[in-house]
C-alpha cells in the first residue's frame, strides 16, 4: 500500500501516519519528494481495509492499495482453471459449453418435466427451475417451495440433467442442498454473506450471480466468502447490471467474461434472460457470450412463456430455444470451444 | 392497466389478448383508433406483474400500469403521516427532527458510552452502532455480536437513548429485538425479502436502507414487504447511490427526500455518512437533507476516527459533531420544522 | 398519446385536458372508467414533446406517448435495411463484416501509412485516424488537423482503403469533408445538434458514435437530425457507456446491436477498443459484437502503442490485429454472415 | 506519477519503464520492495495523460497519478474564491445568494418581461431565457435565435437584471456575446471543447452546466479549457446527473457543492428545474441547494407553464416562485449567507 501525502504535509502528519503503520504491526517505507512525502506500507497480510483507515488522516491525499483484496478467487494461488464435476460427465469450465436451461419457475410437474425433456435433447446439460423465488412485490407469486424441489427431483430422475435453484436464505440450505446438484445466488443476495458462509460449507457447488450494482471486484469477494469457507466449486454468473438504459431490463456486461477470466480462474456464465429481459434480443445475447469466451450460459426456457408465471416476458418457448442451441454450438466451434452435446455442426 | 397494440396488429392478436385477460378474471375494455387498438383491463386486485405478463405477447407494443403497486405503504390508504412513537417522548415522523448518532460498529463498551453520553449531549435521541456488520471481504472485522448488543443496552440504560442496530439475517432477528428498539435494514440487505417479512413479524419499528441500485418504487414494495406482516412503522433512510461519480462513496440522492413524501407517508431520512463517505462533506450533506425536508439524520460519530475498526473515512469526531448539531438546529427552524433539542438557536 | 387522469381528478381538471388537447388542433377521446378517466390523444402529427406538456397539468397523473419520436431512422418508413455504397466495392451494412482500423491519432506520415497497409493486408477496408481529437484536458496533443487530414489522403492513394475521421465542429466539415469518405461524430459530440446537421447537410456517409449516456431513443433520434437535412446513411456506432463498473474505461453494451436493429434500418457497429480500453480484453469483445450481429467492428491499431500519443492502452499493435482477424472471420461465418475479406476459414 | 510494476515483473520490464520516462524528459526514482518494485516519476511538467502511456507496458499492474490534471480550476494557483463582478452592484461568489430566474424558451417579449419584472421583484438579479435550445428531437421548437437575444435585452433595460443565455457553436459566441452578461453552456454541450475555447476568448463570464455523466473532475478541466484562453470567469452549475432512477429527471448531485468547493475557487450553482424535472419536486431542492453551500440557484419561471413551449413539466409558476424565494432567504441566513435582497426575514 502506498500513502500518498499532501503538498505542503508536515512532519508531524507524517510522523503520525508512520505510527499508525507500526501500531497495526507493518513497516512504514519513506520516501520524500520534493513536493511530497509518500510512505510504502510493507508487512503481511495487510488488513483488507487499511486503505479507508489511512485515507482520512490529516495531511494524506490519496492512498493506494497495491494488491487486491481476493485471494482464493484470484490466479496467485491458484494458477490451473477451474473445472468443476458434477458428475456422470457433466462438468463445467471445461473445453465444452455448458447449457444450463429450464422455466424461471417451477409451476408444476407437467411443465417442469416437459421442458426438461426438451432441453435435454437440444443439449442442455442442466436443469434451472426456482422454487423459492425472489419478487419484487410481496403480493407475486412465490414459488413452490419444498413441493417445487420434488418436483425437479423428478425432472432429474426422468432426464439425467444435473439440477441447480436458487435457495434465498441460510435456513433453507439444508433442505435445498437434500435436491440440488448446484446452488444458485440470486442478484438480491449477491451480498447476503451469511447466506454465502452458508452455501460455502454446505459442499456443493454455488453459482454466484452477480449484484445489480456491484463491482467486479466485490463480486470477487463474495466468491471469496464462499470460497473460506473451504468450498472451491463457484461459478460466476453475469445477469446484467442496472444502468440508465432502460430498452433492456438490464445492461449486459458483456465484458465481465474477458475481465473475470484476466483476474480469476473461476467459471464465468451469462444469463442472456435477465440481462435483456425481452424474448427477442436473448438469441444475439447468448451468441455474444459464447464467442466472447464464457464458459457457459443459463437461458430460460418456458413451454408457454405467456402464461408463465413469472419472467413471461424472457423466456423462450421450445421452438426458439431449439433454433438457438445449434447457432450457439456453431459460434462455440469458431471460438475453439467444444459445441454442447448434440449442437456440434456434423450433429446440424 | 392498459395494454397498446401494435400498428398492424391482427384482430386475433387483439383476441388473444383479450382471453389472457378474462383467463384471470379481469374484464378488458377495447377502444379501437385509426391506427392502432387500445385494450383497457379493469378488475381488482390486478396481480403485481400483470404488465410483465402481457408485454410479450404477440402484437402488444406496450403495456402501462396505471395504479402503484404498493398499497400500504402510499397515501391512498393511510393518508396521515405516519409518526412512530418510540417511548420515553421520543418519536420519529413528527415536526421535530430527529438525530441518530454513533459509531459505525461497536468496539468496546468505552468507545460506545463516551460516544452515546456525547451525542446525547447535543440533542442525539437515538444511538446507532452495529453489533453485525456486513463487510465486503471475509477478512474484516464483523462486529462483536451479543456482547455488542449488550454494550449498547448498557449505553441505553445509562443515557436514555433509545437504540438502533441492524440485523444481518432472520435468525438473528429474534437475538437483535431483545436490545434494540429499532431493527436496522443494510442496503445489501434490502430485498432479502425472507428477512425483511420476519422483522415485520417482529413488531418493533424497521429503518429501510435503500439498496444501492434500487428505485424508489423498489423501495417501497421493501416497505410493503414489512408492512404486509402487520407492522406499519418502517423509515425510510437514503444513504446514497451507485453512479459513475466516485468522488464520493456513493451519491446522494437527495429528491428521494420530497419525492418519497409525496408517494408515501412513512418518515423519510437521509445518512450522509454512508452517502458521501469522507468526513468534509458530511456537515454540507446533513444541513441539505434537513433543508430538502427530511424527518431526520443518521450520522456516524466516533470518538477516534482514525483508529475505527470500520468507516473510519466517515466518522465525525465529537467535535466535528458538536459544531454540526447547531447548524442542523438553525436550518431546521428555518424550514419550519423543530429543531432537534438542545439545539435551538436560543439553546445555541 | 394517453393521459391518465389521477384518482379523484375534478371534471373541471379532465376538462382542462381536454381544452389544451384542442388548442393544438388535435382530438381528445375519453374513456371514463370507474376509478379514473383516460384521455386519448389522436391527430397528426403530434408535437415530439407533448407527453412533457401534459404530464404537470393539473390532475393529470401519467402520460403515455405510444408513436415512436424518431422517424426516418424507423423501418415504419424504410423496410429494407440500409446499405450503404463507399464505392470501389466497399459497403457497409450488406452481409460482409466491415472492419474499420488504423491510429486512434494520425501521428506521422509513416506511422499512418504502415498501419493502414497492415489492416488493409488483414482485411480491412476502411482505415479510422484522428486529425482533430477531442481531449478531456486541454493540455493533451489534440491532432495534426490539415495536415493529418493529408496524411490520411496519402494513405488512402497508397492502399486503396477509405477514410473515416472526426470532424468536432461546424466550421470544420467544409475541409474534413474534401478529405474523408466518412464523417465521424465523436461520443463528446453525439448530441451537439448544429454539427449534426452541418454534417447532414454535406451528404457523406455519417457515423455516428453513442454518447456515454445516451438512451437508445435519444441516439436514433440523434441520427434523425442527420437524416432530417436529406442524408439517409448514417452508421450507428457503440463505444460503450458510462457506468459504476471501472475496471474497463467504458461498459460495452452489446444489447444495442440486436434493439437497434429491431427499431431501426440502419447499420450498427461496436468500438470494442473504447469500449474496453485495455488491449487486454479488445478481442473478446470483437467476437462477441460479431456474434451479436453487428454490422462493423472500429479497432484502433498502431505500430508501437506504447509510444502512441493517446489511447495508448487500448490500442492493438500489428501482430494482434493479425492474429484477431481471421478469428473475426471465423465468428462472422459461424452466425452467417460474410467474413472480412482475407479473413475466411479457406483463406486462413 | 507512481508506476506501480506486477509481482514478478522482470528487470527488463523495470529498464524498459525507465527508458519510456527518460525519453519524455522526466526522472525516474526506482524503490525495490520484497515483491515489487515502484517507479516514481518526477520533474515537470507532467503531460496529462502520462498515466494511460504508462498503464499498457509490459510488467506495469497499476499506475497512480497524484498530481490532479487541473490547475487554474484548483486552489493551488488561486487561494481566494472567485468572485464575479457583473457590474451595477451584481455579484456572483460572494455572501449573497444569487438567483437567476426566466423561462426555459424565450417565447415572445410579452412573457420574457412579465417574468423579468416578477423575478427581479423576488430578489433575483440574473434573468434567463433560451433564445437557442437543444432539443433531443429534430422536430421540436428550436427557439427564436437573435430575435430573442433582443426580446432579452429589452427586458435587461426594463428591469436591471443581468442576463444569462445559452451558446450552442463557435459560430454564435459573437452574437449571443452582443446581447448577453454570461455565456451559458447547456450540459449536452459540455465537452465541446471548441466552443469552450470560443467563449474563453470572448472575455464575458461563463457559467458551465456539468454533463449528463461528466465526472467532477473532467468538470473542472472542461473549466479549464475556459480559463487556459485568459477568461478567469467560470461558474460551475450542477443540473442533475443521468443515473438508474427514473422517477425524477435526473439525479440532483448535492455533494457536487461541497466537493467543488473543497478542490476549487470557482463559484458553484444549482439548477433544480432540470434536476428533478418535475415542478413538485423544485422547491425542495432548491432549500437543499442553499443549505449544502451553494452560492446560487438557476430556477426555471413561466407566466403560464403548461403551455410553456419547452419543459413545461419544470417551470414554476409566478406564484410557486413568490412563495419559495423568502424560504431560500430564511435557509441562506440559517447557513450563514446573505438572502438574496428583498428575501431575508426582515423583508418577509
Amino acid at each position: 500500500m502506498i500513502i500518498v501525502m499532501k503538498t505542503g504535509s508536515s512532519k508531524e502528519q507524517v510522523r503520525n501516519v508512520v505510527e499508525r503503520v507500526e501500531e497495526l504491526g507493518l513497516h512504514a517505507h519513506l520516501s520524500e519528494g520534493e513536493e511530497r512525502t509518500i510512505v510504502g506500507v510493507v508487512g503481511a497480510p495487510l488488513p483488507p481495509d487499511l486503505d479507508e483507515r489511512f485515507a482520512a488522516l490529516d495531511g494524506v491525499d490519496n492512498v493506494v492499495r497495491i494488491t487486491k483484496k481476493f485471494k482464493l478467487a484470484g490466479w496467485d494461488f491458484h494458477p490451473q482453471k477451474t473445472i468443476i464435476d458434477l458428475g456422470d460427465g457433466v462438468t463445467i469450465g471445461g473445453e465444452e459449453i455448458s447449457i444450463i436451461a429450464g422455466p424461471c419457475s417451477v409451476e408444476s410437474e407437467e411443465q417442469t418435466i416437459s421442458t426438461a425433456k426438451w432441453v435435454k435433447a437440444q443439449g442442455a446439460t442442466i436443469l434451472r427451475g426456482g422454487a423459492y423465488k425472489p419478487r419484487t412485490s410481496p403480493y407475486e407469486f412465490r414459488g413452490l417451495g419444498v413441493k417445487g424441489l420434488e418436483i425437479l427431483a423428478q425432472a432429474r430422475k426422468e432426464t439425467g440433467l444435473k439440477l441447480i435453484t436458487e435457495v434465498m436464505t441460510p435456513a433453507d440450505v439444508e433442505v435445498v442442498g437434500e435436491y440440488t446438484d448446484i446452488f444458485q445466488i440470486g442478484a438480491r443476495n449477491a451480498q447476503n454473506y451469511l447466506l454465502l458462509e452458508e452455501v460455502g460449507k454446505a459442499g456443493k457447488p454455488v453459482m454466484l450471480k452477480r449484484g445489480l450494482s456491484m463491482l467486479m471486484e466485490e463480486w470477487l469477494l463474495a466468491a471469496e466468502y464462499v470460497m473460506a469457507q473451504g468450498n472451491p466449486n463457484v461459478i460466476l454468473c453475469e445477469r446484467g447490471i442496472r444502468t440508465f438504459e432502460t430498452w433492456t431490463r438490464n445492461t449486459l456486461d458483456i465484458s465481465t467474461v474477458s475481465v473475470i477470466q484476466s483476474l480469476s480462474h473461476l467459471p464465468v456464465f451469462i444469463d442472456p434472460s435477465h440481462a435483456v429481459g425481452k424474448r427477442a434480443y436473448v438469441a444475439s445475447a447468448s451468441l455474444a457470450a459464447v464467442a466472447a469466451g464464457a464458459d457457459g450460459l443459463m437461458i430460460e426456457v418456458h413451454p408457454d412463456p405467456d402464461r408463465a408465471m413469472s419472467d413471461a416476458a424472457q423466456q423462450l418457448n421450445f421452438q426458439e430455444f431449439a433454433d438457438l442451441m445449434p447457432r450457439i454450438g456453431a459460434v462455440a466451434e469458431a471460438v475453439g470451444r467444444v459445441a454442447p452435446s448434440g449442437t456440434t455442426a456434423s450433429a446440424a
